[in-house]
């Protein structure tokens, strides 16, 4: 299924060091999800200059990058320097001090909130790269779309290392936004 | 107080960025705390690489960086990536799979425990510098400290955005950890 979706940008040296380094941890956060530990991605200096290159290798043209509440950060930020630009947490609940935009959803293991300053942060008119580690059923990602996009940002592309295959991210993405579908780049599809 | 604690390194672009950038929310995240939301900062391509090149800015050898769950992220993995290095994530609790290392402690507003993966990333004899953003009583980072300590890497130097003056982070990372302090470094001190 290809549902529309631009051409995913696949960085080999990137795709090489995540399959080589990623852990595969069984029944993590909960009995029958199989977990995909980057941890020892992050922690390698080359893979992560690799993986962080190419999450940012883009022709278009980025005001900000939007990481992802909490590993999405650990990506945003070099993603962000390797753009010239700067990087937005967008948070989970609870976490910014007000006054914040946000926006629920459903989640893989329940449901949550997402969070962005509302007046720190100018967001109208700016195109945002949203990054996250992995595309999972693409409820959380969709939801930070939804919640920029109320802010009056333009979503250029959700980034992410990996997708877990089976769980409907990359159809949501393409079909769950309405009438703009968000293009997205995935160094290691499934 | 000096506390015989190293230098503090202070970059005037980094501090200009930050002093001018931060914003301050009072009662955030309970009453009578006085919040530095440094949001504003991040979010700014100029002043988050003042603030990365700042920090990642040392004489000594350093083999991998150590963020803080969740905003050490956001500047973690920006200064592994100035210094070549990996990041690794210290996460609060139940977000690593297993197995990990964990230290509990004390913090400025209930009680909290940090964990680090114990096989999937090597930090036996590994010189790691520790990077959060705000370094409040330094419980926090006094924990990071104590359990990267524990799986054996030696600890260069804790380094922060800010410190929140009279809470003794400064005291408690200088005399608190045993015979061996830590140096603290921090863009703009108290």
């Amino acid at each position: 299924m290809t549902h529309g979706i631009s051409t995913v940008a696949v960085n080999d040296s990137a795709a090489e060091h995540v399959t080589r380094l990623t852990r595969v941890v069984a029944d993590f956060p909960v009995d029958g999800v199989q977990f995909s530990d980057l941890t020892p991605v992050f922690a390698d200096g080359p893979a992560l200059a690799a993986v962080i290159a190419a999450l940012a290798d883009t022709d278009h043209q980025i005001d900000l990058v939007a990481g992802i509440d909490a590993r999405g950060f650990l990506l945003g930020s070099g993603v962000a320097l390797a753009l010239g630009v700067g990087v937005l947490p967008v948070r989970k609940a609870g976490k910014l001090p007000p006054p914040v935009h946000s926006q629920s959803y459903d989640l893989e293991y329940g449901m949550a909130t997402l969070e962005v300053p509302s007046e720190a942060v100018v967001l109208h008119g700016r195109r945002v790269l949203v990054v996250d580690d992995v595309l999972a059923t693409g409820g959380t990602a969709a939801a930070a779309v939804r919640l920029l996009r109320r802010c009056g940002a333009e979503i250029v592309a959700v980034a992410v290392v990996l997708e877990v295959p089976g769980l409907g991210g990359r159809a949501l993405l393409a079909d769950g936004l309405g009438s703009a579908q968000v293009p997205l780049v995935c160094l290691v599809p499934a």
